[in-house]
């Protein structure tokens, strides 16, 4: 039988794995994984196209469990800020002023090169204009969770908050049955939608079986002012909305008390944890290793670019690993390999993808990325945990596969035509401000 | 005249001048900084070689301030371990055991590369066989403070404890003249010296006018065992002894009280400060804004690859200012600017080689790199110092110019061969551990 694709001599990594397979083979037919081993098993198959991967690992793609990807075009526009100063005189007008279909489209396709550049496969996006987001998701050629915004304020595409919720419903059925993209609901917070709101945005997500996203307890300010107004913590809250079960992904949860922790558990909702975001903007640090202990089931998230200010999993995951070791003063808290699978297989189920991706499984769709290991930095090569981790970074990935399908090849995306993508990013950053 | 090296329309960057270059020129030759400025003022010279560098940012090259680079070779050789199982069962039985002049010399050299292409002109190395690491800085172009150990057990390369001092003596007199290496005193630490030791490494260091180097403070064992023998903090302890001045560069510094901190000012001592390591090893976290507050003088190491795992100063910088900020949960705290400052003429402050490089200053030697802007993550351009601190890392960086020779070009080192290096490292790490 003929294959779309063959991997041959790449060393292959799963966390989900019990050990890797050192020299081995991976097909991949119809956007799916048939097969992969020992290269000594190969079958005898004939591939349209093989890849030769001898010094190169590979691995899932890593899944980006929180983005507001067309936030691109406020990278570095303002930094190291008090955060109401950054939100409230530069984040918040920026995106009034700049947020527009044509924004989102070509922001969104730049987060897309960067993430894919740096080795991720799958993104939980969510912002305003979504479908434009989604479209851009689609020419890349990137697996989404899309995820339109509800907010309880006139917003970009939706002058009118009284059409928040319903606007998602038409954007859910717009992109239902679209290969790569799962479209969804974002649900901005507890602070910026009425309780009303909340409810009817998680009465859609119910009805068409799509993830509901809610930031939550992102900052103390914001777990101080819902105990003043609800007399509870935004946690407990949303808990006595009825809206916390297992498809709610809770985005950054960094102020939680242990009672808020056990809601979360009993009611099976997510957590899309955001460490370097928290550490810029200085929210704080999340109780990841409780969340661990506890077995919530979690994954690992960029944020958007205006408060990170890139997109590299890589790194994030390097620093996730060591925030949370020196944080609890223990060098053991979180591995590699558990980094590893938060970014992979945990993203994932927080996504509720995890039978189509995540690992590297027969029958699961083909998304996996491969590094180039003959690097100094990567040199010498004991654990692939350790490497992958505290000693790679984006750059490293050479090839990346999405579906099936060949996305990026020796670092040169093959989907759609980046320098214009950048062009017109540069364009539109233009209006916002020159540079210096 | 003629000059060697012409840079042309690049975007100069330097966190010591009041603004950038939008579109400058920098001349060398003989090794130095002969002049910049804005390409309408370049004057009529001509170079034996011209750098086109339009959509490249300019800038010094950084500074390690702490390294032990031979310890590529343990790079995720243990890692997520207890301290003390990770240093008694792994790292001091592998220094014991494989620890040679060869090793040192392969393995500082593959640092070397790796510091080389992720933009670091100038590393402070502390190890043993120095002559070896500062051999192989040498041979690989880059700048050093090489810092040979002593320690009151018996070393690689000294046997006898009681000659650890009088060796370090011969290791300065061989390299005193060298153009780019300036041997230096590297006192492993109070816990590891007596105090006699530590007063004669500080002598030789007065002496001969080198650095004196010694790990301060890093752990809160550390500080408690202090107390328990000499009933004064680590800090106290080396001013008692009478080692702490402008020549005297304290590496970590974590755990450091009020009065700590006001010895360290009153001293003049300087700062070393390794956030990643700190981190990974769970040590704690340094009182950085503090030290700033009052004026320390501070520059950012890595620290060895077996607790980071890798060299790259751009992700310890924005790794670092992200820290700093959730540690004291404000966002205005390390700003992008304070740590370039700290990862260029802060580290050259420390080094106590201000004088020749760490800015870009006509007089100076030129130590510089450039980076490729022309990148989805470096996508749009507002302010030079957001996006060299949070969005960029070390795989940006596409051109070398040490002490006014082109090192690397093109991302491709031209002064040594380092695929032989990558070779030789490999080989003497599979008399460790064969990879799975």
């Amino acid at each position: 039988m003929e294959h779309d694709l063959l991997i041959i001599n790449a060393f292959f990594y799963d966390p989900t794995w019990p050990v890797p397979i050192n020299k081995g083979f991976l097909s991949i037919n119809n956007g799916l994984i048939t097969g992969f081993g020992r290269m000594s098993e190969l079958p005898a198959i004939s591939a349209r196209k093989t890849i030769e991967a001898e010094n190169t690992l590979a691995m899932p793609g890593l899944i980006n469990s929180h983005n507001h990807a067309a936030m691109t075009l406020f990278r570095g526009l303002a930094d190291d800020l008090p955060l109401m100063i950054w939100l409230n005189e530069h984040i918040f007008p920026a995106e009034a002023q700049f947020v527009s279909e044509e924004m989102v489209y070509w922001c969104s396709k730049l987060a897309a090169a960067e993430m894919i550049m740096s080795g991720t496969t799958t993104v939980a996006d969510g912002y305003f204009h979504e479908d434009q987001a989604a479209q851009a998701f689609a020419d890349a050629g990137i697996r989404a969770i899309a995820a339109q915004g509800v907010i309880d304020f006139p917003a970009p595409g939706v002058p009118d908050p009284t059409k928040n919720v319903s606007s998602v419903a038409d954007f859910i059925n717009r992109w239902q049955d679209h290969e790569l993209i799962t479209p969804a609901v974002f649900c901005h917070s507890p602070y910026t939608c009425s309780a009303q709101t909340v409810k009817n945005a998680k009465d859609l997500a119910a009805k068409t079986s799509s993830r509901f996203f809610i930031h939550l307890a992102e900052t103390e300010f914001e777990v101080r002012k819902s105990k003043e107004e609800y007399e509870v913590s935004p946690v407990k809250y949303l808990h006595q909305l009825g809206v916390l079960d297992e498809s709610t992904v809770c985005v950054h949860s960094v102020w939680l008390d242990d009672e808020d922790l056990q809601i979360l558990r009993d009611s099976g909702a997510t957590v899309a944890t955001c460490p370097e975001s928290n550490m810029k903007l200085a929210s704080g640090i999340a109780p990841l290793k409780e969340m661990l202990e506890l077995g919530l089931t979690t994954g690992i998230g960029t944020d958007g670019c205006a408060s990170n200010n890139n997109l590299d999993l890589f790194q994030e995951m390097n620093t996730c690993a060591k925030l949370h070791k020196v944080k609890n003063l223990d060098p053991t808290v979180l591995t590699a390999r558990e980094v590893l699978k938060m970014a992979t297989i945990g993203g994932a189920e927080v996504l509720g993808i995890a039978e189509t991706t995540g690992s590297l499984e027969i029958g699961k769709r083909a998304d996996l990325i491969l590094l180039d290991l003959k690097a100094p930095h990567l040199t010498p090569f004991y654990k692939p945990e350790s490497l992958l981790v505290y000693a790679a970074g984006g750059q490293d990935v050479t090839t990346v596969i999405i579906n099936g399908k060949l996305i990026m090849e020796n670092r040169q995306i093959l989907s759609f035509d980046l320098t214009e993508c950048m062009k017109q990013v540069d364009r539109l950053s233009k209006k916002i401000t020159k540079p210096i």
